[in-house]
């Protein structure tokens, strides 16, 4: 375990700025889209998703317009069927329910989101029938590390707060410039190193599916927020999982591009100048066809003409096989999944066999070595990035912090060589088996089972090796949940003690996962983005009966 | 100074190993298109650049051949004006006598050359008219440590003397599918890591214009070869300016391509999984329209279908300004100038502003930061894997190794991360000064001055700086050289003790240098591969007066 940065008598000098940047927040919240509190579903009620439909400040339409994927309501408005402000009335009134619910929102964009939606009606109206771009109207949240102009960004640690920036991250600003309404800030853990999302500054955020479990994370508030349907275009992060977890927990669409494919600037964090494994940005969204919206719409707004650091790659049309050849990862290797995942395999196999396609087995490589190559480059530094951070404000460490920051040693530049050397040994090596078994596309779990308990989400490999081999993937929902009346079974032997004890999270009580939704995961190959997300589409239509 | 791994005793052991590459290479040489040793040159004259009309073993029309452009022997050949076997015969015949009088070989690939030049006459006759390719009959010569399928590759390390690799690097696969001849393979230094070319094995490649000086390195042998009109199409790497280095020094065209622009599959060397730096694989050839005829075929042969490291980038039409706006870098902050290398530049200022372009002038910025962090990184395993390789045979360590790895310090990851967000920074910073400045390429020297002395090039500031930023460039003659009478004149005062001994290098003995020629270097934007290459074919005919 690494010393911690904890420091309580320097902790309590935060604590106003705690409550300032809370009172932020509470302030942005349009008073009357509250749902009275006695209207409020008891705190033991865990499955809270059909709240909307009982709140009452919803209408029909609204209701029916947070359940519209981005691409339909872009259409709509183009149309003239709905105007920007009603789109954007119909989300806030959900996300509003949303942060009563799950704490998932650090901020309403309020006052400018209501501005440019009605700049858009004006200019809808004054052109007659043109939209800005291909996002016009459409709201936007946006994880809060990733920075939005004149606003503090701290990234999940105390000692951040009251840091403002001086620009928008690259890829909102190309939103902007299409159309979309910025409209929420979403919550995020503390170091933004844990698969779950609380923080010693707006705390725990929840899964609308079953509050006792988590959010997931890095990009837990968009991942509560866009599963509850409070947000129909998210912006998160992934270093290691941080979108596709949150996606899958929650049960809708998430994507991860290809590490430098589109820009990462305007992000904050701890820890620059690791380039082993690099962060991507992307999207969460609720359909597969919005993922592809997000990723070409960005594409196209050339972020290579603003960043200096990416190729410049214009997004590819790409031509989907009739019959694409789908290998299946059923195992990590190192965590088995339980009965709900190998259920939902189980499922999409049969559905896809069906729909024609063709399904050959696929085994992990090294798996050990290429996560080991992840865990192992975070905190290469011994850490002390995220622990100078966290000491700014001598804030206590959560769990999962201490969780992360239990695999920081500090590796030599030699021992660091022999990490990347592996990485790139297994990033030849996997393209190689793809293309020898000739699979156009991976499916496998996002995580073991589905959505973890709050404050209990370790094992990352089913993302992280992704990270690792710079493989690009989305995840999307299978329309299967947890029944524990028939998820309960087990009878396979964990091959390890740490197999055992992550297996065990779900096998000792699998009653309390009961409703969590459980996505699966796509992953093509390097730069191949573009099919990924064709395929997404293709292979989630199939699963979902679309 | 890092302790050598010398050791006497086991590197006798390894002398028969020399003797017999040794005898590869001369097996390799055929024995009519030797000049006979009489007809040669006597030791101590030093320009030899134009012994190919003395000596009496090539026809006019062969010197004719090869002093044209890869762009008009392929026309000329397509015309059926030329025969794939006459142009190899030609360059055979003047790269024997490059062999005999600069050591730039380390071997011909005598039978398969003609093999496939004979192959390709029978295609051409057979189909009427038709090339296999757009580098049909093109004599192609390759850097040592570049894989050719069956040889044996060793890098300048005896004691990896006798390695056989089973596969021909990517770019040359590529390259023989578009029709080239692969005749030779050359020099390099031992370690690779000289701006030089010498080691155990083959002995000091010299420079074709001045046998005092160096060819340059690492690619030395090809820089050699090319300048001396040996063969029109070469291939080289760079990771800190071994490919522009030798261009420069012996007068003829290099580019590097940005870092993963296009493949480096198939290489040998030592310190696998240094990531900060990357290396990057290219051309030296003998015309601005050769370099871009290389980089557009590689990429056109889709090397993303091979090497799933690297972006999916086609070639892209790019259209030149008629008016450029180009920023001059005469000076990169650490080794300023000398005279002969000032006058190229006034002199290529003054055509270029005649022929219509903008000059502004540009300074480095922290231009000691980012050569260190290249200098810092190369051995920041404290060079140990230099060290392995060297201790394989015990060989004695040349003065240029030594100084290479008096570099060699180890970093933790922590230093190396400070350094990668130095890099990072730095790479923003000076994209930004560009795009703030409006101009559309840098130009700069290469080198602080002419080719320098054999074992002497120390400063590698003017290339590595662009591999740190990864910016591309391309190198190419101006048509001025070394007049001693002239050039021996200076005033500028030495801002640092380095700065002065490293310009006292050729201060203290102009006389020696006499006839070397002078490139400048054209530095772009990153990816901006097609700009690079479009605006040095503008560029350089201005100067050069096409």
């Amino acid at each position: 375990m690494s010393e911690t940065t904890e420091d309580p008598v320097k902790f309590e000098q935060w604590k106003p700025e705690i409550e300032r940047v809370r009172k932020i927040r509470d302030d942005s919240i349009v008073k009357e889209y509250l749902v009275p509190e006695d209207k409020l579903p008891a705190p033991d009620r865990m499955n809270v998703t059909n709240v909307p439909y009982e709140a009452g400040t919803m209408s029909e339409k609204e209701l029916k317009i947070t359940e519209t994927t981005a691409v339909n309501l872009v259409a709509q408005m183009a149309a003239g069927e709905l105007s920007a402000e009603e789109v954007l009335i119909a989300f806030m009134k959900r996300a509003t329910i949303a942060q009563q619910l799950l704490n998932c929102v650090t901020e309403f964009l309020t006052e400018e989101a209501f501005a440019k939606a009605k700049e858009l009606d004006a200019y809808y109206k004054k052109t007659g029938k043109t939209t800005v771009g291909p996002l016009h109207g459409i709201p936007l949240s946006i994880k809060e590390h990733l920075s939005v102009k004149g606003k503090e960004v701290n990234a999940g640690f105390v000692g951040f707060i009251g840091r403002v920036v001086d620009e928008d991250n690259l890829q909102l600003s190309i939103l902007k410039k299409a159309g979309v309404v910025p409209f929420a800030r979403t919550n995020e853990p503390q170091s933004l190193m844990h698969a779950d999302s609380s923080n010693n500054i707006y705390g725990m955020t929840l899964n609308p599916y079953n509050r006792l479990l988590s959010a997931g994370g890095s990009s837990g508030g968009e991942g509560a927020l866009v599963g509850f349907h409070g947000s129909p275009f998210g912006i998160g992060s992934d270093i290691g999982g941080s979108i596709r977890i949150p996606a899958a927990f929650n049960g809708c669409y998430g994507y991860r591009p290809t590490a430098q494919r589109i820009t990462v600037k305007g992000r904050t964090g701890a820890g620059a100048g690791q380039i082993t494994i690099l962060p991507s940005i992307g999207p969460l969204t609720q359909s597969a066809e919005d993922l592809d919206l997000y990723m070409k719409t960005v594409t196209d707004g050339e972020p290579w003409e603003v960043d200096c650091l990416i190729p410049i790659m214009p997004w590819r049309k790409v031509d989907t096989p009739k019959s694409l050849t789908i290998g299946v990862m059923k195992d990590d290797g190192l965590v088995y999944p339980v009965k709900p995942m190998i259920r939902a395999l189980d499922y999409a196999i049969e559905k896809l066999e069906k729909a024609g396609h063709k399904i050959v087995p696929f085994e992990a490589i090294k798996p050990r070595e290429v996560y080991d190559v992840a865990l192992n480059s975070f905190y290469a530094d011994n850490g002390s990035a995220q622990k100078a951070a966290l000491g700014l404000s001598g804030e206590p460490w959560l769990e999962l912090t201490k969780y992360a920051l239990s695999y920081a040693k500090p590796l030599s530049t030699l021992e660091q060589w022999q990490q990347n050397a592996i990485r790139n040994a297994a990033r030849v090596e996997w393209d190689a088996k793809m293309k020898e078994l000739g699979i156009d596309i991976i499916l496998c779990p996002a995580y073991f089972g589905p959505a973890a308990l709050s404050h209990d989400t370790e094992h990352w490999a089913y993302t992280a090796l992704f990270n690792s081999l710079d493989m690009p993937g989305s995840v999307f929902p299978t329309g299967i949940t947890v029944d524990p009346k028939i998820d309960a079974e087990d009878s396979f032997k964990a091959r390890t003690e740490y197999e055992a004890k992550q297996r065990a999270k779900y096998l000792n009580a699998p009653e309390k996962y009961a409703g969590a939704p459980i996505d699966l995961q796509l992953i093509g190959r390097h730069y191949r983005d573009e099919e990924v997300l064709a395929y997404t589409k293709v292979i989630s239509a199939a699963i979902l009966d679309k």
